[in-house]
């Protein structure tokens, strides 16, 4: 097909418009991550103003972050566990 | 006041109730950052599937946005010297 067709010098109509829809999809996502890290720095502004100290406070963010995810992994070796075993 | 007392061995109640609120919000915006970049991950995982070269449409993606930051500091710079001569 004429319209489909792509080779390195062109694009088919239908390659463009798939082309600029990612583009416009990224790029909406982009602004996303963008608000959500401004959002971050805003509360980490915040509680630097309210006299918390952000370093501790991304250590501590990360260490419930570590340990959600060492129950996580814990909670699903149980259940292996379990199920191997035919149940409780 | 004791109920607002802080030292390096405790915090008082409100200061605590605000650690809470303060680290809840991050963890929620922690989620939807993930979100964002999962969202993302799924783009470019889509734009492979469909042939494109998703280093070539990263760079796409960046040379747009300083295309973008140019043309809006242009654009600043013209508003600028415009008003500094008082106006068209």
């Amino acid at each position: 097909m004429a319209d489909d067709s792509s080779s390195l010098d062109t694009l088919g109509a239908t390659a463009q418009g798939k082309l600029k829809s990612l583009i416009e999809r990224i790029e909406r996502l982009e602004e996303d991550k963008a608000a959500v890290a401004g959002d971050l720095k805003e509360v980490y502004a915040e509680a630097k103003g309210e006299g918390f100290d952000t370093r501790i406070l991304r250590k501590v963010v990360r260490l419930r972050k570590q340990d959600a995810a060492a129950r996580q992994e814990e909670e699903a070796l149980i259940d292996l566990y379990i199920s191997a075993i035919g149940g409780l």
